[in-house]
């Protein structure tokens, strides 16, 4: 080894050196500006990198192993601090580059706002996108506190670009009235509180339409994912939100393009929640990102 | 906004500005004098407080809004510290006077022998009172360690006092063999490790019928809720803790008055159980508290 | 006690029971809109709060009790969440309305930012005011990643608004070059490293001028206070804040508001940061506040 | 009570007063040496007995009591720092005169290299021993890093050792691709995932055979027991490990001896895990230690 | 190694085998049911005994080893929980049995009024005693919330059984005004603030005395010390209070028994507090117990 | 930016692009096998990265910013784990490439041992090195527990090979008798307890030489720095280490090299550790790198 040729910086483990060798690209959106109750989920994306250093290569689950899955590491979005809209921006212009070179986008969060921007860009390159939305919060919310860039708003702003139609949400526990109202009368699909039973009905019928999925870190029950912004009780086990990723990675879609989100690691001195993430992303890289060839 | 109103301390979310205004109360019981293990739950109604920022005023499962439901925040009996005997006189007397203006108590612990005063007032009230005990341990002690005013002792103390049969307890999986024995041969109900199943099959014969109910927050698994002072492996989850609280919701039941006790949020970093806490308190006040008109 | 007379809520401990019979008001500002680096500020005042029950209510450093001391806890100002316009606004009507009344503003935050309008509402009223700005940073920032209002700024507007040479910083050991340029150039004081020598020289120069006090609790080094967004190593000690709020207390000073902000106790699990902030409280109230007769 | 009688360090309660009165030896293990991300559970022995200091010292599970158990806790046997090949042959010496006078040993790791040891001291006196392992992961490899003494190998060896075809792993959901393999080419029983339902499955083919039953602490998810080395999601709940434990103790196996290992309590700052730990060690102690009467 | 001589439990290092060997008594006094605002201390002991491990043996402030120091680490009293007066009977009739012996209790609380039934049985042995007391509070009480017996009021009891003229106390910074005020008119020594100076200047006039020295650990800033009940910003460093011991070892004292007290292992995740009270044990031995021949 | 330079991975602030861009090159070192007590310094370096971001670029004590040093971050040296002799020397290796390019070594540890082989490779270049050693542990044991390679060897080491009289400790307030018995007798200097002001005595004898710094984080006292295996208390203030480091830089030596170790980041939870050692390589980096022109 020569020292110019050093590991630089923390990345995913079994990043690939650059990333013309990579099928997808694993990167950070260290964004928490407009969370409202606890932030500090800019953090998430480092510490994931951090937790993958105890993770298995192979996957019993899958039974693939991580050399199967050409991925770079691109680090995180130098993101203005504070600056939503020209954070948004930049995430989708970064985003439209990676469709560019026909590779797949998996993002890791940052607060749920930044899955917006990665969306139109999809939409822009496949007109029947549907997303899967997988969450404890609806986020159908037309404005937060006035402000129509929030945390709380990305999936009704995913309606209204893409149809309710095309948006399935699972697992969704918490919103206010009007989000509620919204999922029942707006035509899109949203399974409450539960995710892998609902997921497993739906599927059939995405059959081969392009998808993105988007999860939300804080779906799981506080339980096993303390450390996120708006923890909230009731939610699902890692084993049901594994069981999902595994349902998509079987099923006939065509993933093309997802993120996790809202892994805020301040909150949880024991570190699980990242090392949970670094798990889940280690199986959305070997389930759902088609090889190249 | 006049600086004579501002916001006085940190209350419950939505709570009403007076107690006139509000069906139910309330309100705080900073004591864990008589606690063994690991004392800190006097900090449990502050806490729950703060993590009532977090939620959402909406609950999805019940279809209600905090706007429909009157309560106020009352805060903390100022209860003087290591002297048992005079925190429950105070503790009794102030339910007295709840029960005297027709208003639901709801009752945030602190130890759970808070619940014995108050369920002495509430039995004044209403002869034919049950009690349903939710919670990881019997409680049933005659005395513990040369006292019977402690932690250990309320349930029994109220199976004296009620009859046994009155008595329902759900989710036990700790106590001394004397305390099971007792629970079998009392004619009091006891069913143990399982919280929503029993109870679905138990709830049709109370219909109609007062009912007080406990919930110690230490019948969740330490995973869902560290902070407590005596927590017990193996528990239920928030899930079925708020399916419990369901089921009562939509039951026949006149449910009367209501506590949740243990919250002792030094052991828990993550705040997961105050979180977790707020959460169950808001359905309690959505599921239980009856209009006035 | 009548259960409509409880406590209502967590104060500060022997708050009088209302803002007429108080010579000061303490409030809070539970803002953390424009922090960069690590928010959380926003629940300084409720922990300050809690903590003060651990309190002695005398000082054995001033010889004085809370007794001799009438404030009046008014809560938190209920700031809108994430429009920093609009919260200053508010606080700085919400302090005219308290000097209107001829009473002492002690305010908790919160972020720095919160200390400008206050400082403007005050200097309306003192046209020969003065600030004392005890710190580890230098907040002489013109704008802040292009925001001009952000908790890097708000000593600048200071000396904008009163002028450079009645602003009084000390402690100062983080900021750019240009902040210490500008320190060096506007004829502004700033002590650099230290806070009790250069103040103890500083204050005869002061006498009898109306003054605020506006102490970042980040001065002290993280060992003595770790729950603060952005800890600077090499602080001074709670030993010589201390020294420094006595001395203040001594001198021939008016001091006419203060402010203890940048408390963020999600950073600190030992709670040693709020712990030590209400101890600093409690000699500002009996050191700073005169009575009104 | 004589000074000299006093209570020396922290046992496990109810511990008899000295080994002769004991059917049953509890030792610790406090060795971490081969631990490759995250060691400490050099500490997990002292944490779990001090944890059992809040445990219940009657099973309502079991209908037993920890006076119908003899057992001895003997500390932690003295092992020579970063020495792997001497603490081995330590404990295996140990472990050979407990069985010399017919005891029953049951040790807390450590890492989980201990078992090894153990196991071939155990085989030695039963030659038709079956092990029962249940863990997250496999610890089949060969060697770990060109090292064949680590904690990712202690399964593989008891297989080379007594056989694959008397090796029951369950809960396995990590290792790498090889380990996979050799569990399913070798004739061991491997099954991945679960625990309750296939143990209850496997018991009767094992009925009046001596077996060794080790538990890895990880078999958990991290929700239920943060405080370990390498966590890893999507684990069982301790309602689950609790069954599995009863499941054993109402069959007709033969426990001959047991361990549970990996506690490594500075990961878990709720203590959640210890004190999981300290019931699962009581339950064992009730459930498979017989009485020599 | 036999199996049946095993390390019993965890003890301090160095502890010799038996209490006969021994010139010292190392003993714990888990009780902190007196406690107001944060208990906990009675786990203490076991973490300065766990701690003790990550210490040299060899001092280099005394030029001393551990080996030169016969001390016997007896384990924990069994106080009855709960019950104050037995729990203080006892620690009483164990120090008198130690005396009997010849030997030097050295105890480690526990809450602050463990040493007052120390004390009592010293002074049976030594009318001429003195105590240094060095401490945050001034423990001067008569009663606190009606209790004679209580861990603020056992400075006030050695007072009026020995005369406060032999009652020095150091490094006092919080109490009330009655206790200041008692500490001025009754005769006692108080230094208030720091320790190392007056100490320095008050030990020749002790000289040849028998003296017994009382530590709470909340002498130290909570920087030094976050875990103890009472936390009082404004404190000494660990530094200043090595400097103390080492004083006092250095004098013509005749040191006759000491105690550390109030480390309360909860509130510190860092393990801080436990880490800096086994080093303080270790000078005390060192420094403090001469050696019987 | 196009996708391709995102940012890979985090990097110290202000890094530059490439190695050859820079004077200085700061890499990592993530070993911690040979540590005694509480592991965990292989995660040091990655976090005194994310620390770093919470830095200003501007340095008061020296009115330098980080533009004006040229230095490249190259990440970690990716160690084998477990191996002590092989990464030792990939190290050794690793200085060597950086010396030949003329360039200075700034490494994070990782623990102490690693000093070992950087300082071997840089007195191949330099051979009237000394070495300025700045440590709560005097580090000078010949073997700990049989073993040459160990965290408590490498400055006896190094005093054999660079001879004793070379080697300059600071800050020892720890070891065990014949390791302080050596640096009396060796004729090395050690300056124990003080840092700055013996440094001071010290730095004009050492004018002109080439001297190796070596800090190893536990020289503060665990108030500072509670994020280290082996904390020791009674050490110095961030205040007087940064005093150390300006002292070295505004002296006459040649500096030639430096490092940092023993950052271990899970035993901190606040992160104060972190945050500290940024601001210190900071320093290093501003007071201690000479520009190339």
């Amino acid at each position: 080894m020569r020292f110019d040729e050093a590991y630089s910086g923390k990345v995913f483990i079994m990043s690939r050196p650059t990333y013309e060798d990579a099928d997808a690209i694993l990167y950070g959106m260290p964004m928490d500006w407009t969370v409202s109750f606890r932030p500090g989920s800019r953090f998430g994306p480092n510490r994931i990198r951090e937790a993958s250093l105890g993770l298995e290569e192979y996957s019993p689950y899958l039974d693939r192993h991580l050399e199967e899955a050409a991925y770079f590491d691109a680090g995180d979005i130098p993101l203005p601090f504070g600056n939503a809209q020209r954070s948004l921006d930049m995430i989708q212009d970064y985003i439209e580059q990676i469709l560019a070179k026909g590779k797949f986008p998996l993002g890791l969060g940052g607060e749920h706002l930044v899955s917006w921007p990665i969306i139109q860009a999809i939409y822009h390159q496949y007109p029947d996108l549907a997303v899967i939305h997988i969450d404890a919060h609806a986020d159908l919310r037309e404005e937060y506190e006035g402000e129509a860039l929030s945390h709380s708003t990305p999936i009704r702003k995913v309606c209204e670009k893409i149809g309710p139609k095309n948006v399935y949400s699972f697992g969704i526990r918490s919103g206010d009235r009007d989000e509620f109202r919204y999922a029942k009368e707006s035509g899109m699909h949203m399974s409450t509180f539960e995710v892998a039973a609902p997921l497993k009905e739906i599927l059939p019928s995405l059959a081969g339409r392009p998808v993105y999925v988007t999860i939300d870190i804080d779906v799981l029950d506080p339980a096993f994912a303390p450390g996120t912004g708006t923890a909230e009780a009731g939610g699902i086990s890692s084993k049901e939100l594994l069981e999902a990723i595994h349902l998509i990675a079987r099923s006939d879609l065509q993933v093309v393009g997802a993120d996790l989100v809202e892994v805020a690691p301040n909150y949880d001195p024991a570190e699980q929640t990242a090392i949970a993430a670094s798990k889940f992303v280690r199986e959305m890289l070997l389930g759902w990102v088609k090889p190249s060839k």
